[in-house]
C-alpha cells in the first residue's frame, strides 16, 4: 500500500495491525543514458511491488541521496553525509512515533548504504525497534540472476535499464563498456571521476531484452519481499 | 519536463539553453481524510503542469518537510529545522553546480516556507543566482479564486481535495468544520493540537464539485507559471 | 519585571508563583535612518511595558536575529537559521529548567518568526509546556491602528519611528517612499536587495507626529499584554 | 558610540574611518544576591565607557553565554558550546562584511573565554582580520587593584557588586564567604555544584564601599581602553 | 616515518619532497578475547610497516571510530556518524594545509569505511587532492591469503589474533565459532546484537600458529604498500 | 592498565570493581624541535604512569585536539571546536555506557581545556557521573617544580623536552628564547602567529639535563595520581 494513497486514520489502524513499514531510498544522479532518477524509481517500484501483496505501507521515496562521486555530472544532487544522517534520524523517529517498530529501508543506491550506521545508532536509543536496510539490487538472489544473464553488469548498464528507467527517444549505444581502473577511480576527485567514466556507465552493455529484464525484476521483487518478512529479531 | 524523464546529458544541454529549474517541496503529514502526501502531490503536479509548456526541468519532489505541529498524527513525518536547512542547502548547491542560476521552489506546504530564509543566506554566497519560493496555494490569484468559491477554506478542507489527493473508498463527512481558537492552538504542544483539531481539517467543508476544483487548479497552474517567468531580478 | 533587576532567588520564587516568563526577540539590522537596533529596542520595551503591570519576568532581549536579506547593509548582523534554532532551543530549555512552563516570545523582527517551528519541535519533547510567539507589530489590533493612521507603513518607515528608535541629530527625509516590486525583491540576492531598497525604508513616510506614535504604542502594549494573559492551552 | 544609537549609514562611514568595533559578551546566570544579568551589564558598560572617548562603535551586548556549571540555579541560561561557537562565527562574519577588521570582544563572563578558540579558527579563514578577547575583570591592572582592596574576591562577591549590578531592596549578608574545595567542585555535576556553592558567591565579602568600587571601575575602563588601542598585530 | 618522531620542520621539508601522507584509522571496540584496541593497533602497525621503507610520514592513529553495533559491549567507544564526518574533514583539511595532496587512509575497522563518502565530498572542494581509503584487511591479496589458511575467518577470530593484539594471560577457547544469522543480526539493536554474538567473535577459530599469522601479516604489509604507491589519479 | 591491553570482559569486570577510568587528551601540533605529538605522548605517558599503580584503566589517547593558533605550521592538525565537542560527548557517553561514573581526562594540551565546558554540559544530563579535567602540566605542584628549576618555561621549551618527546638526530639550539608580545600575538591570525613565534618555542631554553627532567616527571606523575584519587564529589 502506498502511503500516498492512505490517510492518517488508515496509518494509525495499520500500525496497530502490523508494526512494519517501508521506506524506499533513492538518488538523483547520473545514470548514463538512463533516467537521472533511476535509483529512486527502482527503489520505489520494487518496494511497492513487494509490499503490495503483504499489505505493508510504503512511504514516498526519499528521492535524494548521497552521491559525491558524481557531483561533476549535471543533474546530480548529492546530500552531504551530515545531512543525510539527520534526515534519516528524523524519518525513523517519525515512523516510531507513528507506531511502527520494524522498518524496512529498501535502498536503490549504493552510495546510501552507509546510512545503516546511523540506523544502528538510532536502534541504540529505540531498543524495541528493528531496522533492515535492504540493498535490493545487491541481494544474493538478484545478483545470481544478474550473473546468469551477463556478468558484465554495473551502475547505469543494462542491469538498471528497465522499461521504467529508460527514456523515450534516447537510443542506447550498441556496445559493451570495458571496465576501468577502479583503484585509480576511487582515489580521484569528482571531476576526474567524470573524466574516467565518460558517459557514466561503469561496465557492460547498455541494454538487454525486456524478457530478461522482467524476469530479473521478478527476482528482485521476491527477494525484497523476503526481506520484509523473514529474519526479524 | 520531469527530470525523472531526462538523463544528465539532457540536463547539461538544458542548463545551457535556460538557467531555470524547478523543485517541488512537499510534506507527508495528516490531511484529515485526504492523502498523507497531499502537499507533495499538489506541489509536484502544479509544478509539472506549469513547467511543461515552458520546457523547464522539474526535479523530483522533496516529499518530506517540516511539520512539528502534526507530530501526534500517525503517518506524519517532520524534519527538524536544522535538517531541512541542510537538505535545502545541498540541493541548491547541486542545482548551481549543474549550471542553473534561477531556481523556483514550488512549495505545497505552509510549514516549509521558513526555508526562504536559508535560500537568502545561500544567495549571499552565490551572488549570481536567484531563488524564488512560490507558495502555490497562497498566491493572490489562487486565493482570490478560492474565496470566490467558498471563504471557509483551509488545510485539509475542500481546498486541497482534488481528484489526485482524495482516496479511493474514503467518504468525506458532509459537514463544514467550524473554526477553532487559533491563538490557543498555536501555543499548544503537538498532542494538544491534535486534540483541538480532531480529524485534522482546519475549517470548512470537506469537498466541493470537480468542476469547481478543476477551475481552481487551472488558476493555480497559471499563477505558478507566472512565478516561473516574471519578475526575475 | 526585568530579569536584569532580579537575582536567582527571586526568579525561583517567581516561577513557583506563576509559570510564565517572557523573552523579547530583536535584531540588529538596517532600519534606514533609524537605529540599527530598532527591532531589539521595540521588542524589549513593548515586552517590559506589557509585563510590568502583570508582574511577569522579562529576560534580557536576544538582540541578534535572522536577517540574511539585509546582509549587504553595514551594521547588519544575521544569525544563520541553524544557529538561531540552536540558540532558541537552549534558551527554552533553560526557562523550563528554571520552572517556567508558559513562555512568551515577544518578537520584534519578521525575519525571526520561522523560529515558531523550532518552538513547536521543542513542545513535542516538553509536553507540559506552552510557547507563544507574539509578533507584536503584526497583531490585528496594532495593524488596524496603523492602517487607521496611514496605510503606507512598513519596515523602517514611520511605523517604527518612535522616540526610542530615532537617532539624535538624524533628520528624516520629508517624503513618502513608493512601494517596490516585491516579487523581484524576494528572489534577489542581498546585494541586489540593497540596490532595490536604497536607504532601507520599504514603503511610506519616514516619520509622523509623536501623538500618533504614542497612541499606537499604547495599542501595541495592550495587545502584547493580552498575548501574555489570554488563550493559554 | 553605541551601535543602538547609530544607523547603517553611520556604521558604513565609521568602518571606513576606523576598522575597529566592539562586542560585549555577557551571561545571564546566578550571581548570588546580585542581578542575574551582572556579566552582561558589566561587559556592556565597561565596553561603552571605554569606547565612548575613542569613538569606537559598541554593538549590543550578546546577553547570553556559556554557563553549564550554574544550570541548577533558576534564571540561569546556558548556551551549549556548539551553539555559542555558531553564534560567534556568524557575528564575526557580519562585522567583517560591515567592513570591520579589528574586533574587540569585551567579555564579562569567565565561562565565555573558550570562544577565543573559535575566533582563532575564524582568523584562519579571514586572514586580514584580528580579534582581541578582553576578559575585562581579569586584566592584570584590574586584578592588581582588586587585590589591593581585598584579596578575597570572586564571582558574585563584592568584586561584582557595583551600583549598576546590585538590586533595589536586596540586602547583602554582612559576612565573608569562606572558600570551597575547588577540585571537588570542578568535577561535580550542576546540582552538586549548587549544593556546594549555596547562595552562589564563590568567596569573600558581599559588598564594599562605593568609593572603592568606583575607583576600581575606573581601572577596568582604562585597561579596557588600552585593549582597544594597543598591541594590534 | 612516524609523525610522532618528526617535528614540524621535518614535515614541511617532507611535504615538499613527496605530497603523500598516511593516517591509520582504528577503533576501540569489543574484539572478543583480543585487545579492545585491535583495529587501532593493526591499522597503525600495518601503516607504519608499509610506509617505513617508502619514507612516507604516518600520522598518529585516530584510535576511535564508528561502531554502534557493539555499543552494548563495555569498553566499546562509538563516535556518531556526524562526529566522525567532522573529525575526518578537519584532519583532511589539516593535511592539505600542511602541503600534502595524496592522502592514504589505512583503515583497520569495517565500520569506518563509510567515511570514504566524506572524503569524496571533500575532494569536490579540494580538487587537486586525492584520497585513498585502504581497508587493509579486505584487500584481495590479503583476503586470498586468509582464505588459503582457513575460510572461517572474521571479526575477532584468529584472523585478528596477532602477537600484537593478543593479551597476556588470556587463554583463547579451543573451538571454532559457528556462523550466526547475519540477516537477523543486521536488523537488531545493540543489546540484541550482543546476545546473538556472545563473546564477540563472529565466526571461526580463535587462534592459529604464529607462523601462519606472520606470513599473513607480510601479505597485508605488501598490499598496503601497493596502495601507497600504485594507481594514483 | 592500558585499555589496549584489555578485552571487553576485563573492562566489564573492572567497571564493576571501580567506576573510574582515564582518557588522555593530546594534540598533534608544532612543538618547535620536539615531536609533533608531544602533547599526546606526554598525556598518555603521565596518565599511564599514574594509573598503573592504582589499577585504573587508561583508554588510548585521543591524539588530535584543538590548536587553531598553530594552523600555519605544517604537521599541525586542529579539530574545530564544534568537532571536538562532539567527539568528547560521544566518548563520555561510551564510558558511561561501559559502567564508568568517575572519568579523569588527563589533558596534555592547553588548547583542549575549553572542553571542560562540554563535560559540564554532559554532567547536567548524566547526574550520577563526575568528570575531572586534569591539565597535568599546569597543576600547582608541577608548576612549582618547574619554577624552581627555571622560570623561563613554556610551550615547546625545555619544559616539554623529555627523553620521550625529543627526536633522534635533532640538535637543540643552545639559546634561550626571549618572550614575545603576548597581547599582540593573541589577537593575530595563524600566519602572523607563526611569524611572531618563529621556531615555535614560546620562551626559554630548549633543553635541560635529564636529571632535572626525570625529577620533574615524577612530580607530574604524583600530582596526576592525586587527581585520580582525591576530592571526588
Amino acid at each position: 500500500m502506498r502511503v500516498a494513497q492512505m490517510n492518517w486514520m488508515q496509518i494509525e489502524a495499520q500500525a496497530k495491525r502490523d508494526d512494519r513499514c517501508v521506506l524506499p531510498l533513492g538518488c538523483v544522479e547520473q545514470h548514463a543514458y538512463l533516467s537521472l532518477a533511476t535509483d529512486a524509481i527502482l527503489a520505489e517500484k520494487v518496494a511497492n511491488d513487494a509490499a503490495e501483496p503483504l499489505g505493508l505501507p510504503v512511504f514516498p521515496v526519499l528521492a535524494y541521496g548521497m552521491t559525491p562521486s558524481f557531483a561533476a555530472y549535471p543533474g546530480t544532487v548529492s546530500l552531504r553525509m551530515s545531512t543525510y544522517v539527520a534526515v534519516m534520524e528524523d524519518i525513523l523517529e517519525a515512523f516510531y512515533r507513528s507506531g511502527f517498530r520494524r522498518i524496512v529501508l529498501v535502498n536503490g543506491h549504493g552510495g546510501n548504504s552507509p546510512i545503516m550506521t546511523l540506523a544502528t545508532e538510532w536502534l541504540g536509543r529505540r531498543s524495541d525497534a528493528s531496522v533492515r536496510l535492504h540493498n535490493w539490487w545487491a541481494g544474493p538472489r538478484f545478483q545470481a540472476a544478474v550473473q546468469a544473464v551477463d556478468p558484465a553488469a554495473s551502475h547505469a548498464s543494462w542491469m538498471e535499464n528497465f522499461p521504467w528507467t529508460r527514456l523515450e527517444g534516447v537510443v542506447m549505444p550498441d556496445a559493451s563498456k570495458p571496465p576501468f581502473n577502479a583503484a585509480l577511480y576511487q582515489a580521484a576527485n569528482p571531476a576526474k571521476r567524470r573524466e574516467i567514466l565518460g558517459d557514466g556507465n561503469f561496465h557492460g552493455r547498455y541494454e538487454r531484452s525486456d524478457n530478461e529484464m522482467l524476469s530479473l525484476w521478478q527476482v528482485g521483487v521476491e527477494e525484497t519481499q523476503a526481506a520484509m518478512t523473514e529474519n526479524w529479531p
